[in-house]
């Protein structure tokens, strides 16, 4: 009798969980993905490793018929170079469906003609090869990693003191990613470190900037409360996403730590601790639109 | 008749001036001067530059009979050093005249029995020679010049990171500084990015800090109200003075800049643009005690 009870209310649990999930992804057309911490972890030789079943999540979602798009602040390399690398690592993934902080700096950048002191890794420099840099009227920032020295932060900050209104554009804000051998500093922390020497405040190129999911909600066709955005950053992609008007769900790879943001209410990624990989979440998605429309078959 | 209107209206302005300052300085029984940007601009062959008529008006303040303190946030080397330099230099300054921040943080360290990871200047580390630093509890941060690699900041990163309660203590916090060969970023700097990285607050020893100030009166055997401070950082050394309960003026020396910081009211200094090294505002000080006694005596 007792098992019975116990049974049934684990039943229950089950059957409210899945309407939970099946409100939160009512009338989804479209899926936006972070990539590094979801799709792999970058870092070691070969440039990383995918995360377990993420190679076939992206497959899947590509052959339901939903919309994806990926949107990363990754700026180690060129888009192009990025994308060759995830191609290799086995992704279905093509340079034109990637929104990337680069590009979309270097059309701002065109936009009100800046002409960029650059403080980025070497192999991004040639992502603004089509830019004028003699004399330069502001500074980009993203993530330098070694290129983080003494000299040339300090080489940034004299251009931007000298200047009446400096301007600076950080590639992203992230405070700080996963490499296969641990953790690492992201731009966040150098744009916070030039913020506080000029007493200025930044202009995020990236996640969790409005423009930016925008720009890849208009790529996609879809409108923000028709996608759903799904990363392990609670303040970049979830956050970012959320106050853009989409949905968002938090994966527990990648640089996820069971901390509390407060803030950000990424339901229900965190209320189901089995839920854990991108993998997962594409399984509980894809089921659950499955069921959605055959729902709305019966109902017709 | 124009002409003596002109000149009347002239020593009036100077009388109000002259009240003004009587004002300010009533009831001064202690002077705390910073050294770095007052005495001497810091950089090039020999460690330093003396600024036009200081070691003269350390020399008279000496002899005038008022107390006197260094205050200083200088961590480039151990105190013993640093004031070895400035006699050096040609300055009338003793070790125990100086309060710095790297003994006051060993204090503290001893204390609280906390192990410090270090990320300073090589110089500075003899100054934390009694502590135990194997497996580290905490973070000291100290202007650390191009010691500030992106490899030293993540590895100090990944201690605090680590820790279920993080705690880094930052020799001052400061913005940049001005050296022969141009402005450098300051500690404060790299102590915002940490602080950022790891969502916490630095617990800063020294300027501005109002413990800082009031070990230095201690020191001095002096109240507050009866103490000004001469520096030539408006938010370090001018408000973390007036925050203490102590009168501050701003010399137009080493890292002085004509903007406004909102919220800090550095007066007289600023009304009178002719003052502008401490060599004035001693004359200034010293002329007008004078005066403040000789009314007094007339006045009995």
């Amino acid at each position: 009798m007792r098992q019975v009870q116990v049974q049934l209310a684990a039943a229950g649990r089950a059957v409210r969980a899945m309407a939970a999930w099946a409100e939160q992804l009512a009338g989804v057309k479209g899926v936006v993905l972070d990539i590094s911490g979801v799709l792999y972890d970058s870092g070691g030789e070969g440039g990383g490793v995918p995360i377990p079943g993420s190679i076939e999540a992206v497959e899947k979602i590509k052959a339901s018929g939903l919309k994806l798009r990926f949107c990363t602040n990754e700026t180690e390399t060129t888009r192009d170079k990025f994308v060759e690398k995830l191609q290799h690592l086995g992704f279905n993934i093509l340079v034109n469906e990637v929104t990337a902080p680069a590009p979309a700096a270097c059309r701002i950048l065109k936009e009100r003609n800046l002409r960029p002191h650059l403080l980025i890794r070497d192999e991004l420099v040639p992502e603004f090869d089509q830019l004028d840099k003699t004399n330069p009227n502001c500074v980009v920032i993203g993530d330098a990693a070694d290129n983080f020295s003494y000299k040339n932060l300090n080489d940034a900050f004299r251009i931007l003191i000298g200047m009446e209104n400096p301007i600076l554009l950080s590639l992203g804000r992230g405070r700080y990613y996963k490499e296969t051998d641990g953790l690492k500093l992201d731009v966040g922390v150098y744009m916070k470190a030039l913020e506080y020497a000029c007493d200025i405040q930044a202009e995020v190129v990236g996640k969790p900037a409005k423009t930016f999911f925008q720009s890849a909600l208009a790529e996609m066709g879809v409108e923000p409360e028709q996608a759903i955005m799904i990363g392990d950053d609670i303040v970049n992609d979830v956050g970012g996403a959320q106050q853009c008007g989409m949905r968002a769900l938090q994966v527990r790879t990648g640089k996820y730590r069971p901390t509390c943001v407060s803030g950000y209410a990424p339901f229900p990624s965190l209320s189901d601790p089995s839920i854990q990989y991108l993998f997962h979440f594409q399984n509980v998605i894809l089921l659950n639109l499955e069921m959605l429309m055959q729902q709305n078959e019966i109902l017709r």
